[in-house]
């Protein structure tokens, strides 16, 4: 079998993460990434061994003067690609779209996007099959990806019926945190309801979820708290078991001792992850409960890992390397040592 | 009319602005401060001219080495004093108590102890009528005094059905947070429900309300996340109605530049507060929310202040100087300043 | 005698602080102040009952559309006023200069300007003399002040040889640490040495002085670490004694509980300083250490105020209603409450 | 050849690394590792497959109630074992210390215990032949090593006359960062000079070296500031070059958008390191001043890491595997791949 070439536009949090991910994939191989750059960071591509090109002739001129070796730029990227991965900012990533389209090339944009620029919104045990031979899809962002998996696995075990969150953000992300941050304050997101909650609703429109959100002065993942209104009265235990059947949330104990972010963050050093990094929902056993109806909750999202696992299936669904959602998770999770059931 | 004599046990965040507070009152007098310290802090009140007592024979010799000038110690300050408030950390309170009822002296403590230690949990604007003439009562925690106060408000206006809250903790207090602190991650309370919600029914048992919390990596105010069911559908404008109806209550806008934690403090600050202390619960008026019968909105607690003025209440209220609650309560807030409707 | 009419250009950090000291001089009265914002910040001006005018066409539309009621604009500021002291950010001021000079108006900047835009740059206990009836002055940077304070008590006592410094700067003030901050990390100017060494040279070129600098994660105040090459071997003593010498050095103890910049503030703010301002660099005095002919010693810059007594002293010296620098200083420090020895 | 039979004591920060790094050495095996703990911690050991002791009966049961297997207690351990690097806190290492004598057994303390304890302290690249068939070594703390490495390179170039730093210390591990931490403050450490210089002494005497040093609110590593009295004028060049002769120091450009602690970190990260640990000094290569006889330096200690190397080495000398410190280090520098020159 021929293997996908994925290109990866954008080397930064996620384009660098991705494109490590493609490397581990039999079926996939990394056409090449593309970025702005010329510092330390486009050096570590270098480093690697990826083909690296320049964004445009701008970025072109300057990777020559700091001697990055380059082996052209976005339109010669291109043409090389079966697919492409778009890992660019905000703005940019809109840009692009227009130059993928006119190229007949397939690509994936994240989710700092909007769904309309491709229609589709992306998150693999929920609706894989839906983007199957797609044009393009958006991977949904890292806190819509934590709720629509964890609000998936209640509402297959039917006991999901509406879902209030309150999504404590992480500032800024750490190789940036000296040039973004906030000091010794929290800052709310104006808008209540936050984006969150519609954004799930571009997966699966049945999710009855509203989010507030607030930014607080910490690099290393983000915590959400939920509060479910169930279908009905409910155990632990048929909560527990709801949540177990999602393959990309894992368990982790308070009275394990991690009992806080940075142990979580130091466990997956410690579990020899790449960046420390942790692609599953870290849902906190023994703090769910169970009141009458109401099901409360906490979890913990590694937002520059969780979107990885779920682009590497998207690149699989729209190129039709692999019809089934079961099976191209199954390779994904083995590729990346994701944990089902208990990290430790 | 004879002023009542107050003593102060403990001069540390919640003990100095009592003892401030006393001070601004026209019906009562500092009897006098008691602590263990003598650096920095206790020299503060000497240099304030409030007469300084020992909490003990080993604190006394301290002082008298590090020429601290002193009164005595408790045993003679309880002696002067018409009743005491109890600012001592957790444990220690939980021990003078025996002393103070053997003096037969009435008696306030912090929310920190349980309401066993008194039997009566206060909060001014929910049940000063019925502490009046008690021997003692508690004033319930930052947190739990800011729930209290919102709640009534919505539960006088007949909108409140049940309250679930998100409580964002501040990790320290300022003066403290040199020795005291978290760096770069958050720590979630273990249990769910966390114990403000169940405190809070201490002063009122027909609140349901149930709260999850973390601590959160700074130092000024606890910002708090709520989510109410309504007894039926109703408009932003109802809400902020039953809102404004709190005198301690008071509102601050998003849209005016108050967007986060370290803006409301500078606001308090320019306002020449003292400390930069906020007694009242600043609502974000441009934030709150109805949507159908449900009701979002958030605001912060500056944990140091916020029971100052209730402190002043309770005093009232035991000693009966003052049998109405709504009097006690304008005689306080005109002295602390305290706003109602918007700080500016 | 007419009191001095001083136009304060920039309501910000700087400029608010000015405005507030200028009403505590007797021969100083304030013209207005000046800013493009209209939130919370300006209506604090308002409500202080100060003149507000608006700094441009465009900023006035939009204070008038907030309701904010303004006296005109910033060339109608200018014609009553004898003096402006410009605290605008730093390319803003630069091109205001022009509009100062144009109109005759006598001018202040802050340290943030070149020197070369005054042609004298100003620190009262160095140099007052040298800017009496000058048209411009700049008021050095809160860094260079605290340097030039300090160094020249000990080049006024005979001590001074060569001082090498190492100063730790806060990354953002309180106000903006929502927008303007750094995490869990450190950032150190590339440039060695820093600019603040050659800055201390503007006041008094004899200064033998070369600093390093490093953005830390925090908002309180700036720390400075000194090694000094004394002209000869000396006693703890000595050193002591020329720092007292100075007006705005005042000493903390370590062993008083002041053992970090976040007890200092909480004692600024225990003697009721407005926004806890430091005025005085505040020096360590059981850090102070000579080693034979070396010195250590460590400081705390409060960096919103230090430059606020240096500021009235230069409306002084420029409009020559005090030709003694000692007049002037002791008017300054007597209003602001400055202190001298030891603060408690 | 046999190899030698290694034993760590203590299993936290430091000996989680040491217990690695031992395995990837050829001449050397693991014996055991042994803790008082029962968390996810310890379990990582198990993970790794490496054998568990309890440090007593009392953590023995703690761990035989939560399942962790172990092969006995550290009595045990000691039985089997040819070294042991004790990794324990403080107050414990001292006791532990008359344990391994009894039983004859060779043994390495860490840098926060004594000089005397060991009568011997070590760094690599001065005085590993002094280490060679002792019964003990110190291998001295993360500062004091990084202070011996670069000070050492100087003065073997003929350059060091007097060294006089200021240390910023990171206030907290990652692991530990939620219970122990301070926040949006500065702590000084009251004694001048502080203890990192006499240590520098006890590897090497004949260094003039005077340290000051200040906790700053991150977990990440520490940042050194150093001001050198050359015994001559001198270039970058030949600064840069006395540097480049160390084996484990490195240079980082800042000009290579390597501008702060995090940014440094997330190159490690980047580079596959595990735990993102960094065992080299890495010097700012574009930072490095001389003016004059003075130089001018910053650079960067990764506090988790930088013993490890030394502490592989030292078992090496103890045991007498190899007589060659440069033979030692040229293994535990490949083995770990460490770096010399540039990183990137």
């Amino acid at each position: 079998m021929n293997k996908v070439k994925v290109a990866v536009n954008g080397y930064g949090v996620i384009g660098k993460r991705v494109a490590d991910a493609v490397q581990l994939q039999d079926d996939m191989e990394l056409a090449g990434t593309c970025d702005v750059i010329s510092d330390w960071r486009i050096k570590i591509a270098l480093r690697k061994g990826y083909p690296v090109y320049a964004f445009d002739s701008n970025s072109q001129q300057q990777m020559i003067d700091n001697k990055i070796e380059i082996k052209g730029i976005l339109t010669d990227l291109i043409k090389v690609a079966d697919i492409i991965v778009d890992c660019t900012p905000k703005k940019v990533a809109a840009q692009n779209i227009e130059q993928y389209k006119k190229a007949g090339l397939k690509f994936i944009v994240q989710g700092g996007e909007k769904h309309e620029t491709t229609g589709h919104s992306f998150s693999a045990e929920n609706n894989y099959e839906t983007a199957l031979g797609l044009n393009a899809t958006r991977v949904v962002s890292c806190n819509t990806t934590s709720i629509v998996r964890t609000l998936t696995a209640l509402k297959k075990a039917g006991l999901l019926n509406k879902a209030r969150g309150t999504l404590l953000r992480r500032a800024s992300d750490p190789w940036e945190s000296h040039i973004n941050g906030i000091i010794n304050t929290l800052v709310p997101e104006k808008d209540i309801p936050s984006h969150q909650g519609p954004d799930a609703q571009t997966v699966d429109p049945e999710l009855d979820v509203i989010t507030v959100a607030v930014k607080v002065p910490e690099t290393l993942s983000h915590l959400h708290y939920w509060n479910i209104q169930l279908t009905k009265k409910a155990t632990n235990e048929e909560v527990l078991e709801a949540f177990g059947t999602s393959g990309r949330t894992a368990f982790i104990n308070y009275s394990d001792g991690l009992t806080a972010n940075n142990t979580v963050k130091e466990l997956m050093l410690a579990l020899n992850r790449p960046y420390g990094d942790m692609y599953e929902v870290a849902i906190w056993h023994d703090m769910v409960k169970v009141v009458n109806d109401e099901l409360f909750y906490a979890y913990i999202v590694d937002n520059q890992a969780i979107v990885i696992p779920e682009t590497i299936d998207a690149i699989r669904a729209l190129t039709q390397i692999e019809m089934s959602a079961e099976n191209s998770m199954r390779k994904t999770n083995r590729s990346l040592g994701i944990t089902q059931g208990r990290f430790i």
